[in-house]
Order: structure tokens, then sequence, then C-alpha cells
């Protein structure tokens, strides 16, 4: 569900109306009566129908949205959040946790939510990536990716001011980034010997010091640290030259020391289509690559590029696990 | 010239032999000998003709590549730079400074110079750029844009660690180029009423503070300057989300607070076709957007698309320059 007052209602209904053209099956776990009355509202030809368990998804998808029920009506309008809705926006992450948790789905995709809604009742993590890291008993070992067909990158520092991003850089938060990248693009991409490129923090990588320390200091000891660990980590790279189409098919991941040097990028390539992929979690977990959009919620205008591609990585990356873990079994002849 | 152990010869070659398709008619500044013994090796039809003067260029260029010469051997061989042709070098830049100032060229372009070989014979400016500011009389003036069809940028801080770029941001310098920037766009690139797009330095433009106070006190101040002197400057812009195709329709150059943030998303975009700009000088100048490629000088591999991409820009500039200074006169009628 996500945030109500937001476009999580009918991005989730267009995926609906989209099916058939390589989306998987998904349920949402929602306010079915509010997601009636907004394809009535809008006109939509998107029936909703009340499921019990996960299970039953399948059966219903192609005719009806199937809805795992909250329990509780939102209060919430469009673009009018309702802090008196947080309890069952938190709920929704649980259920749907749980449901991954327990094998009943293959994956969580997240819509997102609004986090001063949140805080103001009374939630305490940072966002919802931490949330769902101390749900899963993951709490401080996620690592966010985006991913656009063309492009993914991975922020080692994520939401901090500028200088407090170069201030908090450290060798550890860069190895331990690398070392998870390179788990998820095995096992969850299917890559067999995934090639990271690091990018230096300075321009030009800081011209081997004359114009920045921190490559040196920072970033080349923790790419000797990754290629002891047998990671092909390449680096560290000069920013600017590492992310047009030929220098991207060079590597499977960049690794990026602060968010606008992995989202400029992938934003001004992608703008509608990047997803953001939650790595070293016990499940799948993406999400759209875009926020609550209160200003256009309603209306039906919203772009669900983001979160149809964030339904279609998720099961790919899903299936991908699946195939890691279900090793084809050998029998000796008897 | 620029540095003759890098790619410039060749590249200066490649762009006459696409004479014909668009490219304005150019004289090269140079050791006529190298270029005639260069085009030999390559096995490409180049002929070299000595001119005495600039104006002799417009009768040859059809014909051959018209070259005012230095009045010195190169010593320099392909890949190798050697200290003792820094005073040709030197020569070239000022001879061609001197053409552009008296009028009998419309604008200059510059090949790559590799200002370590520079230094080693005394040179004492920071760099190219720096040192045709002073001969053009106009020291500290100047301000770099990078233009590509898709894009224009210009970097208010530029060859600094991301640290010291972050220290050193003032609303002086962000003024001063937005104001410059905002003069050539309506002179050189023929925009009668520029729209400025100003970057904000901290991930979402530090939404209000929460994720860093530079937008507000060093860039708000500045765009409140600027837009007291008339000049419609927007911003500030969260960084991540200002170069998309849809977003970069709704401005004519985007200031950028450092290095990085004007880089990655030109060389994303269009990696070969990028030209340097220098904006604030007397007469018009831009570069290819690259380095000497020391590497693979000489092998007749290099790609000239960025030279040719200079060398129409800088024609483009110099006609809509000639054009914005030669107003229609007005005659009463007697």
């Amino acid at each position: 569900m996500g945030e109500p007052a937001g476009i999580g209602g009918e991005i989730a209904l267009k995926a609906w109306l989209s099916r058939g053209r390589g989306i998987p099956p998904f349920y949402l776990i929602d306010d079915p009566e509010r997601l009636v009355l907004l394809a009535r509202r809008l006109g939509w030809p998107a029936p909703v129908r009340l499921i019990d368990a996960p299970g039953q998804a399948l059966a219903v998808f192609d005719e009806a949205v199937p809805v795992v029920p909250i329990g509780t009506a939102i209060r919430a309008r469009s673009g009018r959040p309702d802090p008196a809705d947080a309890p069952a926006i938190l709920g929704a992450i649980e259920t749907a946790v749980g449901d991954v948790q327990g094998g009943r789905a293959a994956a969580l995709v997240t819509n997102p939510v609004h986090k001063d809604s949140l805080y103001r009742a009374g939630f305490r993590h940072p966002g919802h990536t931490e949330y769902l890291a101390e749900l899963a008993g993951a709490p401080g070992h996620s690592v966010m990716m985006l991913v656009c067909p063309a492009l993914r990158v991975v922020p080692v520092t994520i939401h901090l001011a500028l200088r407090r991003a170069i201030e908090s850089l450290s060798s550890a938060a860069i190895v331990h980034a690398g070392r998870v990248t390179e788990a998820a693009l095995r096992r969850d991409f299917g890559i067999p010997a995934p090639v990271l490129a690091v990018a230096g923090l300075n321009p030009h990588a800081g011209e081997a010091g004359g114009l920045g320390r921190e490559e040196i200091e920072i970033i080349d000891p923790a790419l000797t640290e990754l290629r002891g660990a047998g990671i092909d980590a390449r680096g560290p790279l000069s920013p600017d030259t590492m992310f047009h189409a030929e220098a991207r098919g060079s590597y499977d991941a960049a690794l990026c020391m602060y968010h606008d040097q992995a989202l400029i990028p992938i934003k001004t390539i992608d703008f509608y289509g990047g997803v953001n992929v939650t790595l070293g979690l016990p499940f799948v977990r993406t999400s759209p690559d875009h926020g609550t959009a209160f200003a256009i919620a309603g209306r039906g205008v919203a772009r669900a590029e983001s979160l149809i591609a964030a339904l279609r990585l998720a099961a790919a990356m899903a299936a991908k696990r699946l195939a890691s873990v279900l090793q084809p079994i050998e029998y000796d002849s008897v």
C-alpha cells in the first residue's frame, strides 16, 4: 500500500491494467474499499477481489485486482495524509514481510511512504528500508541499489549532506557495500563473475592526490580488501567518464561514494523506469524510485513505469534466487 | 596546435577531411613539416599548404589544410612530449590570440595541451584557459561551459578536491558565473531571454536544511541577487532530477556547484561530442572536451567528433556575436 494519500493506489491499479505484458501476478495489501472508490472515480475497469491468503492471488489475477485487506478503513484522501493511518501503513508492511518470510510470496514490492506522517505517529526508524531490515532481523546490513536496464548503481553513503557524506566515507562502508552487491549480483541477478566499478570521490578520481586524498586513503584500501576477497573491483574510476554507454558495458554495478554521484547518472539516463532494490535482506525487495507525489495524487496521471519495472525486477530476482537455492541434486547410481 | 605529442594533429587532419559537412573553414597554427609527415604516415589524403595570413585560408581550405607556420621544428614524437617544444606551443597560442584580437579570425579553437610539459618549461598559469584570459587582458573573469546538443552546463567550482569545492563555494562565485553565462547565452547563442537552472549542492537540494545548509546560506542569496539583476534563475534544484530529457527542456544552461555535478550528466549523455567553451573572454574560444590522449596518439584512431563540434560551435557563436554587434541602423527619413 505505502502512503494512501500518495499515488501508490493508482499506479498499482495501472500496473494491474497492464497485466499480460510481462507483469508478474501480484496482490495488494491495502484497504479494498478505497481502491474500489479510486478505480470508480478514475473510470478504470479494475475490479477488486478480496483474498484470504496470498496463494489465491494466482487464480484471481487475470480477472481482478487481488487484495489482502488491512482490516482498517483508511482516512487519508489523495494529497492529504492523515497520521491516524500510520498503524495501518506499518501493519501492511509487517503483513508483507510475514508473507515473504513465510514463503507465501516470492518477493516484496513497496509503494512509497511519507516519513513525516509516520514520525508524527511515533515511528522511530530513519526510513522504510531500515524498518524492513529490522523486521527481517538484519538491521544495519542492507545496501541500496538503483537499477535501470542500462545501469546499476550503489551509493555507499545515502541521505547525508554532501559535506557529511565526505566526512563519513570509510573503507569499511565501501567494502560492506561491495561484498553485499557482489553476492546479490551472483545470487539474484544470475551473474557468475560480477565486475564492480568503484568511483573516485574527487574530480578525475583525485589525480594521484593532486585533487584530494580520499582515493588514496579510503578507496584504495577498500579495493585491496575487496580484491583480497576474490571480488573483481576496479577503480577508483574518474566519476565523469564511467557512466556513458560504452563505459557501462565494462561492469555490472557501479559503487558510488555519495547520493548524487549515483542518482545523477541513473536519473539522467532513465528518469521514469528506475527501480530501487534493497540488497542484504533475507528476501527480495524492490520499490519504485520516486516518492508519494501528493501534488498529482488521485488524478490518474501518475506514471506507473517505475512500479511496473519494480514488479518485473522483483519477479526476475526471486526466480534467480530460487534457481540458485534449488541446486540440481545428483543421485549416485545404485 | 596544442601539445604536438598528443592527438591534436590527427584530429585536426580528420576534421579537414570531413570538410563540406557543415565544418567552417579553419587554419592551423602548427609545424607544417610534422603535419605532412603525420598525414603521410597515416596514408591520409590531406595536403598541407602554407599561408602567410589567416585571410588566405578561405581560398585554400577546399583543396588543402591551410597552415600558418610556427617557425620552429617540433621535437616531440607521438606519445612522447618534449619540454623543448614549450615555447612553440605557447607561441602558437599567442599567435592565435593575436589573430582573433586583431579581427583576422572569427574564433579560436584550441587543441589540448599537456600542462606538465609546460610547467617544466617555466609556465606559471593553472591552465590553458587562465593563460588565454591573461593574454586577452581579462584575468579571473572567465567561466567554463560544457556544451553538447542536449545540454549546457557551467561548473561554478572546477578543479578542486570535492571537500575544497564545498568550502570554497560562495554566493559571489555563483552570481559571477550566472551573469557571465546569461550574457553569453544572449550574445553568443542568440537566446533572447535565457533561463538558468541552478543546482543545489546537497541531495534533494538540502530538503529545506535537513540535508545541508549551503542551499539556504549560499545558493538562495545568489539566486536573489541574480533575479534582482533581471536574470531568470531557477533553483536550487534537486541535482538528480534536473538532467533528464524532459527537465533539460525547461532551461538553457545549468549552473552546477562542483565539477562532477556538471561533468557526470554531460559526459553520460554525450561522451564524444562535448565541447568546452570559455565564456567571459573578449573573443569566442572553444576546445574539444578531452585531453592529449598520449596512449593512442599517432595511430589515427582518435575520434574527431569533439574537435569538429568545437569548430562548428565556435563558428555559430562567432556569427551570433557578429549579428548582435551589427545592430540594424535606422535612418530618419530626410
